[in-house]
């Protein structure tokens, strides 16, 4: 038992009082954890671009003041009432969407939608009670997707954190929260290429990177990367991105420009983009008869995705992802172990650091679409 | 061998002189087969709706004069040079869709698109020389998809041939050449309903019902039947059809209607009505998390399948099969043995038959929305 157990914790956080305004570095109170909750030591947290969105706040509900961050790797403190599977000192990854093992979603096979812990992006407190755990001064300060990690310690809901190797390093897992994990089981989970085929990834962002980092561990033959920045082309090559599209190069639609290429149509394909366009040429691109076309990317919401029938009818199929399929609690551990067993690389994805005292940097970075992934240093 | 092997057929057909016009009974020759062809003794043959839309020609490519049919039993008359897998004396059955063998399509275990002998409605002669089989006074009668069964005697290419067990009554599988297949395999290929599962079917034509049997063999727990047609409920209910929705009898969309009697969606849904609202419909009423729909239905050339992407990140599958994903030569003989087990029950699919010189009687039953399949006697 941790001598911080029940007990008020006082630490840094980095708060966003205002949509789109430097985050300031705090002193917060972290209540103790309630029924099924645990408290979190965070050890390293990245950034990604969901917390970057929230953060800016353009269209999405504005919820301030709030502590992001969602991709992270920490340890446990101490763990509230009812919480069984988890002990202080376990090495743990927080997630934004959870699994509560009882659900209709959580007992299917297929599905990693919990109808209890799915996403929730507007809420920013705690389910137990409707209460925030961190405070300045008595004043609430809110959660964001359930994990907020931009802080020295947090509070997460037990369904929402999966219990990994204590081998594992903590600096390199933790980008498996989120968009790599995600990229990754839209490959391996969803699209399954099989060996020696041929896959397109449209956006070539982390997400997409992840995407290609699937198919070449699935043994793809070529992997051909769609974006319409070149220069996303040469870190691609490092992810086993065989070849580049460009739809912006050429006057036909890129789904006729992938067809040519490869006789027919590629055999899958991974859209990353969140463009609803590159969503339709990512399945018209496929091959009739055995395509698979999977959709990662969020949509805007007035998005339409259109498309005529005797594409589908030509036995094309066509999938969403969520989270890469991946249930959080069960599946997660076994991704954080195809990286001990150097099967995922994860080293290539962290292209920065930086102390927590500097994690604005973090957004400099990302805002200015420098590298994929930068990682925080909680203990600076 | 027969001693008509290597000779003119002079024999009865019934020849479709003009678009609309009920079938005439005349005296045709039959040439013999060629390369890769199979010459025919049609036994017992049913009437489909897509010979009836391309009878009537409305926005069809109208091919006269024409020979049509394309749902048959029969057996191996002769056979033409380089078939070696099909003798005189052997039980078949012609498909309008067909296997070489050899190219990608035939290659791969996911595809029966084959790219030789895929479906080709325009075409109204052989492959192998660009010729008709069947003439009247040396004027040539034209082939339709390849089949041309409403004749005592057709030629087919050897890949259109489906070899099956000489013991099935060729008046009962002959229904098996087109539309029951594909309904059938529909959910049984693509849908692949878990035991217990709850399954809609739009649309309860032949297609449909076919497809509400698959449902029942996989042990679905309810079959929901959705049409415009109330009559059809009664019908539906001997195809293990639990419940009936009529999208006109509700004001808010049916796919809501389906989502609220199933707790959130189906778990498979199988359109088979051509209409592309109710494809759009099939795909939303699929439970997120697991859904799987599967598209049946040809639509007009104009229609455009729209959804929101987020029904499909929300982890639903969209697909869409052709001939219920069964390769003709290597895949129907084993359809026909589910018959010959008792396994799928053809009988309650056959609601009429008329003798071949009263054939204009089954287009008769078929416009007016009688009953489902009308066997032809070929030898009456
Ligand atoms: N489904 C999930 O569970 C999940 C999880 C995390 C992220 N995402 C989504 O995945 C998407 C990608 O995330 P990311 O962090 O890699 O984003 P990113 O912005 O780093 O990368 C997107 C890439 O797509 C490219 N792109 C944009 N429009 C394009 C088009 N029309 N054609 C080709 N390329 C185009 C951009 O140039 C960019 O390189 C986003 O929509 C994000 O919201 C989904
Ligand atoms: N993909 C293939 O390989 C293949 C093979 C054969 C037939 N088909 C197609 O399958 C479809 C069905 O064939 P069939 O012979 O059973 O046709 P059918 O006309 O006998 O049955 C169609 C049924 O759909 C109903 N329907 C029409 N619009 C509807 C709507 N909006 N909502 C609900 N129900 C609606 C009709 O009332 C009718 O009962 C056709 O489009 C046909 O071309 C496809
Ligand atoms: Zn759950
Ligand atoms: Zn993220
Ligand atoms: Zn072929
Ligand atoms: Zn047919």
């Amino acid at each position: 038992m941790s001598s911080t157990a029940g007990k008020v914790i006082r630490c840094r956080a980095a708060v966003a009082w205002e949509a789109g305004k430097p985050l300031v570095m705090e002193e917060v109170e972290v209540a103790p954890p309630q029924t099924m909750e645990v408290r979190i030591k965070i050890a390293f947290t990245s950034l990604c671009h969901t917390d970057v969105y929230f953060w800016e706040a353009k269209g999405q509900t504005p919820v301030f003041p709030r502590i992001f961050g969602h991709e992270a790797g920490g340890i446990v403190e101490s763990v509230g009432e009812g919480v069984t599977d988890l002990a202080p000192g376990d090495h743990v990854l927080p997630v934004f969407t959870g699994e509560c093992k009882e659900c209709a979603h959580c007992k299917s096979e297929e599905s990693n939608m919990c109808n209890l812990l799915r996403i929730n992006t507007d809420r920013g407190v705690m389910l137990y009670d409707g209460k925030s755990r961190f405070s300045i001064n008595g004043k609430p300060i809110y959660h964001f997707v359930g994990t907020s990690t931009f802080s020295e310690y947090t509070v997460v809901h037990v369904g929402c954190i999966a219990k990994i190797n204590p081998l594992a390093p903590l600096d390199k897992v933790c980008v498996l929260s989120c968009g790599i994990t995600t990229g990754l089981g839209a490959t391996l989970n969803v699209a399954k290429p099989p060996k020696g085929s041929t896959v397109s990834v449209f956006g070539l962002g982390a997400v997409g990177l992840a995407a290609a980092e699937g198919a070449r561990i699935s043994g793809a033959s070529r992997i051909i990367g769609v974006d319409l920045i070149n220069s996303r082309f040469e870190e691609a090559k490092k992810f086993g991105v065989t070849e580049f599209v460009n739809p912006k190069e050429h006057s036909k639609p890129v789904q006729e420009v992938l067809a040519e290429m490869t006789d027919g149509g590629v055999d899958r394909s991974i859209e990353c983009t969140g463009n609803v366009d590159a969503m339709i040429s990512a399945f018209e691109c496929v091959h009739d008869g055995w395509g698979v076309a999977v959709i990662v990317g969020v949509p805007h919401k007035d998005a339409v995705f259109k498309t005529h029938p005797i594409n589908l009818l030509n036995e094309r199929t066509l999938k969403g992802t969520f989270f890469g399929n991946y249930k959080p609690r069960s599946d997660l551990p076994s991704v954080v172990e195809m990286y001990m067993n150097k099967e995922l690389e994860l080293e290539k994805f962290i292209t920065h650091t930086v102390p927590f005292s500097e994690i604005n940097k973090a957004f400099e970075y990302m805002l200015s679409a420098e590298g994929i992934r930068c990682i925080i240093r909680m203990d600076e």
